[in-house]
Protein backbone atom coordinates (compact mmCIF):
# COMPACT_ATOMS: atom_id res chain seq x y z
CA UNK A 1 0.00 0.00 0.00
CA UNK A 2 0.91 3.43 -0.48
CA UNK A 3 0.63 5.33 2.78
CA UNK A 4 0.71 8.84 4.23
CA UNK A 5 2.35 8.85 7.95
CA UNK A 6 1.74 12.41 9.50
CA UNK A 7 3.94 12.78 12.46
CA UNK A 8 3.64 15.68 15.23
CA UNK A 9 6.03 15.87 17.67
CA UNK A 10 8.75 19.01 18.50
CA UNK A 11 11.57 16.68 18.78
CA UNK A 12 13.13 14.20 16.73
CA UNK A 13 14.68 12.08 19.37
CA UNK A 14 11.92 11.55 21.80
CA UNK A 15 10.08 8.01 22.02
CA UNK A 16 7.41 9.32 19.54
CA UNK A 17 10.07 10.24 17.35
CA UNK A 18 11.69 7.12 17.70
CA UNK A 19 8.53 4.92 17.66
CA UNK A 20 7.91 6.76 14.39
CA UNK A 21 11.66 5.22 12.72
CA UNK A 22 10.16 1.94 14.17
CA UNK A 23 7.03 1.54 12.12
CA UNK A 24 7.98 3.69 9.33
CA UNK A 25 10.70 1.00 9.00
CA UNK A 26 8.55 -2.07 9.58
CA UNK A 27 5.61 -0.97 6.98
CA UNK A 28 8.57 -0.30 4.43
CA UNK A 29 9.58 -3.87 5.23
CA UNK A 30 6.67 -5.55 4.76
CA UNK A 31 6.79 -3.86 0.84
CA UNK A 32 4.91 -0.41 2.26
CA UNK A 33 5.90 2.62 0.45
CA UNK A 34 5.91 5.68 2.81
CA UNK A 35 5.91 9.40 2.55
CA UNK A 36 5.84 11.58 5.95
CA UNK A 37 4.55 14.47 6.65
CA UNK A 38 6.77 16.18 10.05
CA UNK A 39 5.14 19.01 10.66
CA UNK A 40 7.41 20.28 13.11
CA UNK A 41 10.36 20.03 10.55
CA UNK A 42 8.21 21.46 7.81
CA UNK A 43 7.39 24.08 9.81
CA UNK A 44 3.82 23.72 9.77
CA UNK A 45 1.42 26.70 9.88
CA UNK A 46 -1.15 25.27 12.50
CA UNK A 47 -4.10 28.66 11.74
CA UNK A 48 -6.80 28.81 9.56
CA UNK A 49 -6.69 32.40 8.51
CA UNK A 50 -6.87 34.90 5.24
CA UNK A 51 -3.68 33.76 3.89
CA UNK A 52 -4.84 30.32 3.30
CA UNK A 53 -7.31 31.77 0.66
CA UNK A 54 -5.59 34.32 -1.73
CA UNK A 55 -8.18 34.65 -3.65
CA UNK A 56 -10.08 36.43 -0.94
CA UNK A 57 -10.66 40.09 -1.66
CA UNK A 58 -9.08 42.40 1.52
CA UNK A 59 -12.65 44.14 2.20
CA UNK A 60 -14.27 40.61 2.20
CA UNK A 61 -15.83 39.02 5.12
CA UNK A 62 -13.47 35.17 5.78
CA UNK A 63 -15.96 32.34 6.24
CA UNK A 64 -14.25 29.65 6.81
CA UNK A 65 -16.08 27.06 5.07
CA UNK A 66 -17.34 29.40 2.33
CA UNK A 67 -13.92 31.00 1.75
CA UNK A 68 -12.36 26.44 1.67
CA UNK A 69 -14.76 25.52 -0.56
CA UNK A 70 -14.52 28.15 -3.19
CA UNK A 71 -10.59 28.02 -2.90
CA UNK A 72 -10.68 24.03 -3.13
CA UNK A 73 -12.93 24.24 -6.06
CA UNK A 74 -10.92 26.84 -8.31
CA UNK A 75 -7.67 25.05 -7.07
CA UNK A 76 -6.62 27.84 -5.05
CA UNK A 77 -5.60 26.85 -1.83
CA UNK A 78 -1.81 27.34 -0.85
CA UNK A 79 1.04 25.45 -1.87
CA UNK A 80 1.65 23.56 1.39
CA UNK A 81 -2.03 22.95 1.79
CA UNK A 82 -2.44 21.63 -1.93
CA UNK A 83 0.90 19.16 -1.46
CA UNK A 84 -0.65 17.39 1.15
CA UNK A 85 -4.02 17.35 -0.45
CA UNK A 86 -2.14 15.89 -2.72
CA UNK A 87 -0.28 13.13 -1.04
CA UNK A 88 -3.65 12.12 1.24
CA UNK A 89 -5.24 11.62 -2.66
CA UNK A 90 -2.22 9.60 -3.46
CA UNK A 91 -1.95 7.63 -0.54
CA UNK A 92 -4.23 4.02 0.20
CA UNK A 93 -4.04 4.60 4.07
CA UNK A 94 -3.02 7.57 6.45
CA UNK A 95 -1.25 6.94 9.76
CA UNK A 96 -1.16 9.96 12.36
CA UNK A 97 1.14 9.81 14.99
CA UNK A 98 1.32 12.10 18.11
CA UNK A 99 1.47 12.71 21.94
CA UNK A 100 -1.57 12.81 23.28
CA UNK A 101 -1.97 17.03 24.84
CA UNK A 102 -4.92 17.31 27.06
CA UNK A 103 -6.86 14.59 25.63
CA UNK A 104 -6.66 15.58 21.93
CA UNK A 105 -3.99 16.33 19.37
CA UNK A 106 -1.45 19.07 20.06
CA UNK A 107 -2.80 22.45 17.75
CA UNK A 108 -0.09 21.59 15.06
CA UNK A 109 -2.01 18.44 13.83
CA UNK A 110 -4.95 19.67 14.57
CA UNK A 111 -3.77 22.77 12.25
CA UNK A 112 -3.28 19.78 10.13
CA UNK A 113 -6.59 18.71 9.89
CA UNK A 114 -8.05 22.51 9.98
CA UNK A 115 -6.63 23.16 6.89
CA UNK A 116 -6.18 20.26 4.31
CA UNK A 117 -9.73 18.68 5.47
CA UNK A 118 -10.61 21.05 2.61
CA UNK A 119 -14.60 21.96 1.51
CA UNK A 120 -15.18 19.81 -1.13
CA UNK A 121 -12.13 17.23 -0.46
CA UNK A 122 -13.20 16.29 3.24
CA UNK A 123 -16.86 17.81 3.67
CA UNK A 124 -19.52 18.92 1.60
CA UNK A 125 -18.92 16.12 -0.36
CA UNK A 126 -22.12 14.16 -2.49
CA UNK A 127 -25.72 14.95 -2.77
CA UNK A 128 -27.37 17.09 -0.19
CA UNK A 129 -31.29 16.59 0.03
CA UNK A 130 -34.37 15.31 2.16
CA UNK A 131 -33.03 11.59 0.82
CA UNK A 132 -29.46 11.97 1.46
CA UNK A 133 -26.96 13.62 3.48
CA UNK A 134 -23.73 13.74 1.37
CA UNK A 135 -21.27 11.07 1.72
CA UNK A 136 -19.84 10.58 4.87
CA UNK A 137 -19.43 8.40 7.55
CA UNK A 138 -18.05 5.84 5.70
CA UNK A 139 -18.66 7.39 2.25
CA UNK A 140 -16.51 10.12 0.66
CA UNK A 141 -13.59 10.97 -0.85
CA UNK A 142 -11.45 8.37 0.88
CA UNK A 143 -13.91 5.71 0.94
CA UNK A 144 -12.00 2.09 0.76
CA UNK A 145 -8.64 3.82 2.00
CA UNK A 146 -7.26 2.81 5.85
CA UNK A 147 -6.37 5.21 8.52
CA UNK A 148 -5.18 4.73 11.83
CA UNK A 149 -3.62 6.52 15.13
CA UNK A 150 -0.71 6.60 17.02
CA UNK A 151 -0.84 7.88 20.17
CA UNK A 152 1.29 8.06 23.31
CA UNK A 153 0.04 8.99 26.45
CA UNK A 154 1.36 10.01 29.86
CA UNK A 155 -1.06 8.47 31.96
CA UNK A 156 -1.60 5.44 33.36
CA UNK A 157 -3.01 2.66 31.10
CA UNK A 158 -5.93 2.25 34.28
CA UNK A 159 -6.89 5.94 33.59
CA UNK A 160 -8.10 5.48 30.35
CA UNK A 161 -10.00 2.28 31.22
CA UNK A 162 -13.42 1.82 30.20
CA UNK A 163 -14.07 3.46 34.02
CA UNK A 164 -10.93 5.09 34.72
CA UNK A 165 -11.51 8.77 35.62
CA UNK A 166 -10.36 10.51 32.41
CA UNK A 167 -12.91 8.36 30.34
CA UNK A 168 -12.41 5.53 27.97
CA UNK A 169 -9.70 6.02 25.53
CA UNK A 170 -12.06 4.91 22.56
CA UNK A 171 -14.27 7.57 23.39
CA UNK A 172 -11.35 10.28 24.12
CA UNK A 173 -10.24 9.31 20.59
CA UNK A 174 -13.81 9.13 19.15
CA UNK A 175 -14.14 12.70 18.01
CA UNK A 176 -10.81 11.61 16.05
CA UNK A 177 -11.30 8.48 14.75
CA UNK A 178 -15.32 8.87 13.60
CA UNK A 179 -15.31 12.79 13.74
CA UNK A 180 -12.33 13.63 11.44
CA UNK A 181 -11.24 10.07 9.91
CA UNK A 182 -14.47 8.25 9.11
CA UNK A 183 -16.35 11.32 8.43
CA UNK A 184 -14.23 11.66 5.20
CA UNK A 185 -14.22 7.72 4.39
CA UNK A 186 -12.15 6.41 5.68
CA UNK A 187 -11.80 2.51 7.34
CA UNK A 188 -10.56 3.54 10.77
CA UNK A 189 -8.25 1.09 12.35
CA UNK A 190 -8.50 0.50 15.86
CA UNK A 191 -5.42 2.77 17.94
CA UNK A 192 -2.12 1.72 19.19
CA UNK A 193 -1.84 3.45 22.45
CA UNK A 194 1.31 4.04 24.35
CA UNK A 195 0.73 4.47 27.84
CA UNK A 196 3.61 6.27 30.74
CA UNK A 197 5.13 7.42 27.70
CA UNK A 198 7.26 9.91 29.89
CA UNK A 199 8.30 7.39 31.85
CA UNK A 200 9.66 5.34 29.40
CA UNK A 201 13.35 3.94 29.36
CA UNK A 202 15.40 1.65 26.80
CA UNK A 203 14.53 -1.06 28.49
CA UNK A 204 10.82 -0.26 28.28
CA UNK A 205 11.13 0.51 25.09
CA UNK A 206 12.16 -2.72 22.98
CA UNK A 207 8.78 -4.31 24.16
CA UNK A 208 6.51 -1.63 22.95
CA UNK A 209 8.49 -1.40 19.66
CA UNK A 210 8.00 -5.03 18.97
CA UNK A 211 3.90 -4.57 19.47
CA UNK A 212 4.39 -1.89 17.39
CA UNK A 213 5.98 -3.39 14.16
CA UNK A 214 3.90 -6.61 14.89
CA UNK A 215 0.62 -3.90 14.44
CA UNK A 216 2.42 -2.82 11.47
CA UNK A 217 2.65 -6.38 9.80
CA UNK A 218 -0.91 -6.35 9.89
CA UNK A 219 -1.98 -3.12 8.82
CA UNK A 220 -3.26 -3.86 5.79
CA UNK A 221 -5.08 -6.80 6.79
CA UNK A 222 -6.54 -6.30 10.37
CA UNK A 223 -10.45 -5.23 10.52
CA UNK A 224 -11.15 -1.77 11.01
CA UNK A 225 -13.62 -0.04 13.72
CA UNK A 226 -17.11 -1.01 12.57
CA UNK A 227 -18.39 2.17 12.49
CA UNK A 228 -22.30 2.75 11.17
CA UNK A 229 -22.27 3.62 8.04
CA UNK A 230 -24.38 7.19 8.32
CA UNK A 231 -26.41 5.70 4.88
CA UNK A 232 -26.27 2.00 5.56
CA UNK A 233 -29.78 1.89 7.37
CA UNK A 234 -29.22 2.57 10.57
CA UNK A 235 -29.89 6.19 10.97
CA UNK A 236 -33.31 8.20 9.90
CA UNK A 237 -32.46 10.12 7.37
CA UNK A 238 -32.99 14.01 7.19
CA UNK A 239 -33.02 13.77 11.12
CA UNK A 240 -29.34 11.76 11.14
CA UNK A 241 -30.38 9.84 14.03
CA UNK A 242 -30.21 6.19 15.37
CA UNK A 243 -32.96 4.32 14.43
CA UNK A 244 -35.16 3.59 17.69
CA UNK A 245 -34.01 -0.48 17.64
CA UNK A 246 -30.55 0.45 17.89
CA UNK A 247 -29.03 0.29 21.13
CA UNK A 248 -31.04 -0.37 24.93
CA UNK A 249 -33.94 2.14 25.23
CA UNK A 250 -32.65 5.19 26.19
CA UNK A 251 -29.20 4.03 25.42
CA UNK A 252 -26.70 7.35 23.99
CA UNK A 253 -23.02 7.75 24.06
CA UNK A 254 -20.55 7.03 21.40
CA UNK A 255 -20.58 2.93 21.55
CA UNK A 256 -23.82 3.12 19.54
CA UNK A 257 -22.05 4.25 16.70
CA UNK A 258 -20.29 1.20 16.36
CA UNK A 259 -22.19 -1.89 15.30
CA UNK A 260 -20.91 -5.09 18.07
CA UNK A 261 -22.16 -7.50 15.58
CA UNK A 262 -19.69 -6.68 12.68
CA UNK A 263 -16.31 -8.45 12.94
CA UNK A 264 -13.48 -5.94 14.31
CA UNK A 265 -10.29 -5.34 16.28
CA UNK A 266 -9.38 -3.61 19.37
CA UNK A 267 -7.61 -1.01 20.93
CA UNK A 268 -3.86 -2.13 21.03
CA UNK A 269 -2.41 -0.91 24.59
CA UNK A 270 1.25 -1.04 24.40
CA UNK A 271 1.75 0.34 28.52
CA UNK A 272 4.71 0.74 30.13
CA UNK A 273 5.05 -1.75 33.47
CA UNK B 1 -16.86 38.80 39.28
CA UNK B 2 -13.58 38.93 37.38
CA UNK B 3 -13.61 37.37 33.78
CA UNK B 4 -10.85 35.97 31.14
CA UNK B 5 -12.89 35.83 27.58
CA UNK B 6 -10.68 34.25 25.08
CA UNK B 7 -12.15 33.98 21.63
CA UNK B 8 -10.63 32.21 18.48
CA UNK B 9 -12.19 33.00 15.61
CA UNK B 10 -10.25 34.40 12.22
CA UNK B 11 -12.94 36.79 11.31
CA UNK B 12 -13.64 40.13 13.27
CA UNK B 13 -17.03 40.60 11.25
CA UNK B 14 -18.11 36.60 11.90
CA UNK B 15 -21.50 35.97 14.05
CA UNK B 16 -18.85 34.45 16.58
CA UNK B 17 -17.70 37.52 16.74
CA UNK B 18 -20.76 39.51 17.21
CA UNK B 19 -21.80 37.09 19.76
CA UNK B 20 -18.83 37.58 21.68
CA UNK B 21 -18.98 40.97 21.86
CA UNK B 22 -23.06 40.63 22.87
CA UNK B 23 -21.56 38.55 25.59
CA UNK B 24 -19.46 40.37 26.85
CA UNK B 25 -21.35 43.57 26.89
CA UNK B 26 -24.21 41.61 28.71
CA UNK B 27 -20.99 40.31 31.33
CA UNK B 28 -20.13 44.21 32.05
CA UNK B 29 -24.05 45.19 32.39
CA UNK B 30 -24.30 42.34 35.16
CA UNK B 31 -21.43 44.57 36.52
CA UNK B 32 -18.30 41.75 36.20
CA UNK B 33 -15.13 42.96 34.55
CA UNK B 34 -13.69 41.30 31.75
CA UNK B 35 -10.46 41.43 29.99
CA UNK B 36 -9.73 38.86 26.35
CA UNK B 37 -7.71 37.27 24.86
CA UNK B 38 -8.16 37.39 21.35
CA UNK B 39 -5.88 35.10 19.17
CA UNK B 40 -6.00 35.82 16.22
CA UNK B 41 -5.54 39.03 16.58
CA UNK B 42 -2.74 38.81 19.23
CA UNK B 43 -0.84 36.74 16.69
CA UNK B 44 -0.77 33.81 18.92
CA UNK B 45 1.28 31.11 18.41
CA UNK B 46 0.29 27.75 18.44
CA UNK B 47 3.09 25.40 18.44
CA UNK B 48 4.52 24.07 21.45
CA UNK B 49 7.99 23.80 20.49
CA UNK B 50 11.86 24.91 21.74
CA UNK B 51 11.40 27.77 21.73
CA UNK B 52 8.55 28.16 24.80
CA UNK B 53 11.38 26.71 26.88
CA UNK B 54 14.62 29.72 27.27
CA UNK B 55 16.21 27.83 29.40
CA UNK B 56 16.85 24.54 27.40
CA UNK B 57 20.36 24.28 26.46
CA UNK B 58 20.32 23.60 22.74
CA UNK B 59 21.99 20.22 22.91
CA UNK B 60 19.09 19.25 25.42
CA UNK B 61 16.67 16.76 24.32
CA UNK B 62 13.08 18.92 24.25
CA UNK B 63 10.93 16.64 26.54
CA UNK B 64 7.64 18.94 27.00
CA UNK B 65 6.46 18.16 30.47
CA UNK B 66 9.91 18.24 32.04
CA UNK B 67 10.30 21.59 30.25
CA UNK B 68 7.27 22.93 31.10
CA UNK B 69 7.85 21.98 35.03
CA UNK B 70 11.05 23.39 35.22
CA UNK B 71 10.19 26.56 33.20
CA UNK B 72 7.12 27.11 35.45
CA UNK B 73 8.80 26.33 38.44
CA UNK B 74 11.19 28.60 37.57
CA UNK B 75 9.46 31.51 35.99
CA UNK B 76 11.24 31.33 32.52
CA UNK B 77 8.00 30.73 30.39
CA UNK B 78 7.76 33.07 27.51
CA UNK B 79 6.07 35.95 28.13
CA UNK B 80 3.25 35.73 26.12
CA UNK B 81 2.55 32.71 28.35
CA UNK B 82 3.27 34.35 31.19
CA UNK B 83 0.87 36.85 30.56
CA UNK B 84 -2.07 34.30 29.84
CA UNK B 85 -1.08 32.55 33.21
CA UNK B 86 -1.19 36.15 35.11
CA UNK B 87 -4.64 36.79 33.75
CA UNK B 88 -6.34 33.33 34.77
CA UNK B 89 -4.76 34.09 38.10
CA UNK B 90 -6.24 37.22 38.54
CA UNK B 91 -9.51 35.71 37.19
CA UNK B 92 -12.58 34.19 38.81
CA UNK B 93 -13.89 32.54 35.70
CA UNK B 94 -13.05 31.34 32.18
CA UNK B 95 -14.66 31.62 28.88
CA UNK B 96 -13.77 30.00 25.98
CA UNK B 97 -15.04 31.27 22.55
CA UNK B 98 -14.65 29.52 19.50
CA UNK B 99 -16.24 27.54 16.19
CA UNK B 100 -16.02 23.76 16.16
CA UNK B 101 -13.85 22.89 13.52
CA UNK B 102 -13.83 19.04 13.05
CA UNK B 103 -15.55 18.37 16.52
CA UNK B 104 -12.65 20.09 17.99
CA UNK B 105 -11.21 23.17 18.93
CA UNK B 106 -9.45 25.75 16.13
CA UNK B 107 -5.67 24.86 16.55
CA UNK B 108 -4.94 28.12 17.86
CA UNK B 109 -6.97 27.70 20.77
CA UNK B 110 -6.15 24.15 21.48
CA UNK B 111 -1.99 26.15 20.92
CA UNK B 112 -3.22 28.32 23.98
CA UNK B 113 -4.19 25.45 26.42
CA UNK B 114 -0.79 23.41 24.81
CA UNK B 115 1.07 26.30 25.89
CA UNK B 116 -0.76 28.12 28.83
CA UNK B 117 -1.76 25.25 30.65
CA UNK B 118 1.53 24.50 32.60
CA UNK B 119 3.15 21.96 34.55
CA UNK B 120 2.75 22.79 37.97
CA UNK B 121 0.29 25.42 36.98
CA UNK B 122 -3.01 23.25 35.37
CA UNK B 123 -1.45 19.97 36.21
CA UNK B 124 1.36 18.16 38.54
CA UNK B 125 -0.38 19.94 41.36
CA UNK B 126 -0.63 18.03 44.56
CA UNK B 127 0.31 15.09 46.14
CA UNK B 128 0.81 11.92 44.45
CA UNK B 129 1.06 8.97 46.02
CA UNK B 130 -0.52 5.57 46.58
CA UNK B 131 -3.41 7.47 49.02
CA UNK B 132 -4.22 10.58 46.52
CA UNK B 133 -3.52 11.29 42.98
CA UNK B 134 -2.69 14.94 42.88
CA UNK B 135 -5.51 17.42 43.44
CA UNK B 136 -7.37 17.23 39.84
CA UNK B 137 -10.76 16.50 38.41
CA UNK B 138 -11.99 19.46 40.92
CA UNK B 139 -9.35 20.09 42.70
CA UNK B 140 -6.23 22.21 41.64
CA UNK B 141 -5.19 25.61 41.05
CA UNK B 142 -8.57 27.04 39.87
CA UNK B 143 -10.50 25.33 42.40
CA UNK B 144 -13.62 27.49 43.23
CA UNK B 145 -13.56 29.71 39.63
CA UNK B 146 -16.19 29.03 37.20
CA UNK B 147 -15.19 27.83 33.43
CA UNK B 148 -17.56 27.84 30.17
CA UNK B 149 -17.47 27.10 26.74
CA UNK B 150 -19.93 29.11 23.67
CA UNK B 151 -19.60 26.95 20.45
CA UNK B 152 -20.60 27.89 17.20
CA UNK B 153 -21.38 24.73 15.32
CA UNK B 154 -22.33 24.08 11.45
CA UNK B 155 -24.13 21.43 11.56
CA UNK B 156 -27.91 20.72 12.60
CA UNK B 157 -28.41 20.09 16.32
CA UNK B 158 -30.18 17.05 15.84
CA UNK B 159 -27.09 15.46 14.31
CA UNK B 160 -25.61 16.38 17.53
CA UNK B 161 -28.39 14.59 19.68
CA UNK B 162 -27.85 12.47 22.21
CA UNK B 163 -28.72 9.47 19.17
CA UNK B 164 -27.23 11.80 16.19
CA UNK B 165 -25.20 10.58 14.07
CA UNK B 166 -22.24 13.33 15.22
CA UNK B 167 -22.53 11.58 18.86
CA UNK B 168 -23.86 13.92 21.43
CA UNK B 169 -22.42 16.95 22.09
CA UNK B 170 -22.09 16.74 25.45
CA UNK B 171 -20.01 13.55 25.09
CA UNK B 172 -17.69 15.70 22.13
CA UNK B 173 -17.33 18.79 24.61
CA UNK B 174 -16.07 15.71 27.40
CA UNK B 175 -12.54 16.16 26.25
CA UNK B 176 -12.48 19.85 26.92
CA UNK B 177 -14.63 20.49 29.83
CA UNK B 178 -14.09 16.94 31.67
CA UNK B 179 -10.27 17.46 30.57
CA UNK B 180 -9.00 20.40 29.85
CA UNK B 181 -11.49 22.52 32.52
CA UNK B 182 -12.23 20.31 35.26
CA UNK B 183 -9.13 18.96 35.67
CA UNK B 184 -6.88 22.04 36.58
CA UNK B 185 -10.40 22.79 38.81
CA UNK B 186 -12.45 24.35 37.26
CA UNK B 187 -16.58 24.39 38.25
CA UNK B 188 -17.53 24.07 34.57
CA UNK B 189 -21.07 25.32 33.04
CA UNK B 190 -22.81 23.87 30.69
CA UNK B 191 -22.09 25.33 27.36
CA UNK B 192 -24.00 27.64 25.29
CA UNK B 193 -24.11 25.88 21.34
CA UNK B 194 -25.01 27.70 18.30
CA UNK B 195 -26.18 25.20 15.74
CA UNK B 196 -26.21 25.76 12.02
CA UNK B 197 -24.12 29.13 12.19
CA UNK B 198 -22.85 29.23 8.39
CA UNK B 199 -26.34 29.74 8.03
CA UNK B 200 -27.03 32.81 10.17
CA UNK B 201 -28.51 35.93 9.15
CA UNK B 202 -29.43 38.74 11.07
CA UNK B 203 -33.18 37.93 11.13
CA UNK B 204 -31.76 34.74 13.11
CA UNK B 205 -29.27 36.70 15.20
CA UNK B 206 -31.44 38.19 17.61
CA UNK B 207 -32.83 35.54 19.40
CA UNK B 208 -29.48 34.10 19.66
CA UNK B 209 -28.20 36.55 21.10
CA UNK B 210 -31.02 36.94 23.71
CA UNK B 211 -30.38 33.37 24.62
CA UNK B 212 -26.77 34.31 25.35
CA UNK B 213 -27.92 37.45 27.05
CA UNK B 214 -29.55 35.24 29.47
CA UNK B 215 -26.76 32.69 29.96
CA UNK B 216 -24.60 35.71 30.69
CA UNK B 217 -26.90 36.87 33.57
CA UNK B 218 -27.06 33.67 35.11
CA UNK B 219 -23.53 33.33 34.94
CA UNK B 220 -22.45 33.59 38.24
CA UNK B 221 -25.49 31.76 39.84
CA UNK B 222 -25.94 28.57 37.13
CA UNK B 223 -25.23 25.39 38.75
CA UNK B 224 -22.18 23.09 36.89
CA UNK B 225 -22.04 19.98 35.83
CA UNK B 226 -22.11 18.17 38.07
CA UNK B 227 -18.99 16.33 37.24
CA UNK B 228 -18.16 13.52 40.21
CA UNK B 229 -14.55 14.77 41.92
CA UNK B 230 -11.42 12.66 41.89
CA UNK B 231 -11.19 12.42 45.25
CA UNK B 232 -14.36 12.70 46.31
CA UNK B 233 -15.03 9.17 47.25
CA UNK B 234 -16.60 7.89 44.05
CA UNK B 235 -12.95 6.65 42.29
CA UNK B 236 -11.04 3.72 43.82
CA UNK B 237 -7.28 5.16 44.46
CA UNK B 238 -4.90 4.58 43.27
CA UNK B 239 -6.73 2.92 40.10
CA UNK B 240 -9.12 6.03 39.54
CA UNK B 241 -11.34 3.72 38.38
CA UNK B 242 -14.81 4.55 39.24
CA UNK B 243 -16.37 2.49 42.06
CA UNK B 244 -18.12 -0.66 40.98
CA UNK B 245 -21.65 0.41 42.80
CA UNK B 246 -21.55 3.77 40.30
CA UNK B 247 -23.80 2.73 37.19
CA UNK B 248 -25.53 -0.23 35.71
CA UNK B 249 -23.21 -3.31 35.91
CA UNK B 250 -20.96 -3.28 32.42
CA UNK B 251 -22.36 0.41 32.15
CA UNK B 252 -19.14 2.89 30.57
CA UNK B 253 -18.74 5.99 28.46
CA UNK B 254 -18.80 9.45 29.50
CA UNK B 255 -21.75 10.02 31.21
CA UNK B 256 -20.49 7.94 34.17
CA UNK B 257 -18.37 10.61 35.34
CA UNK B 258 -21.52 13.13 35.96
CA UNK B 259 -23.02 12.52 39.05
CA UNK B 260 -27.08 12.10 38.20
CA UNK B 261 -27.97 12.76 41.95
CA UNK B 262 -26.24 16.30 42.30
CA UNK B 263 -28.17 19.10 40.80
CA UNK B 264 -27.19 20.62 38.05
CA UNK B 265 -27.81 23.21 34.81
CA UNK B 266 -28.43 21.28 31.02
CA UNK B 267 -26.63 22.44 27.76
CA UNK B 268 -28.09 25.10 25.64
CA UNK B 269 -29.17 24.87 22.49
CA UNK B 270 -29.84 28.11 20.62
CA UNK B 271 -30.33 26.41 17.52
CA UNK B 272 -31.24 28.47 13.75
CA UNK B 273 -34.70 27.25 12.54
Amino acid sequence: MKILFVFAHPEQRSLTGALRDVAIKELEAQGHEVRLTDLYADGWKSEVDRADFPLLRPEERLKPVTASHDAYAQDALTGDVKAEIEKLLWADALILHFPLWWFAMPAILKGWVDRVFAYGLAYGVGEHSEKRWGDRYGEGTFAGKRAMLIVTAGGWAEHYAPRGVNGPIDDLLFPINHGILYYPGYDVLPPFVVYRADKLDEAGFAPIAEDLRERMRSFATIAPIAYRRQNGGDYLIPSMQLRPEIGDPGATGFALHVDEGKPASRTLISAVG
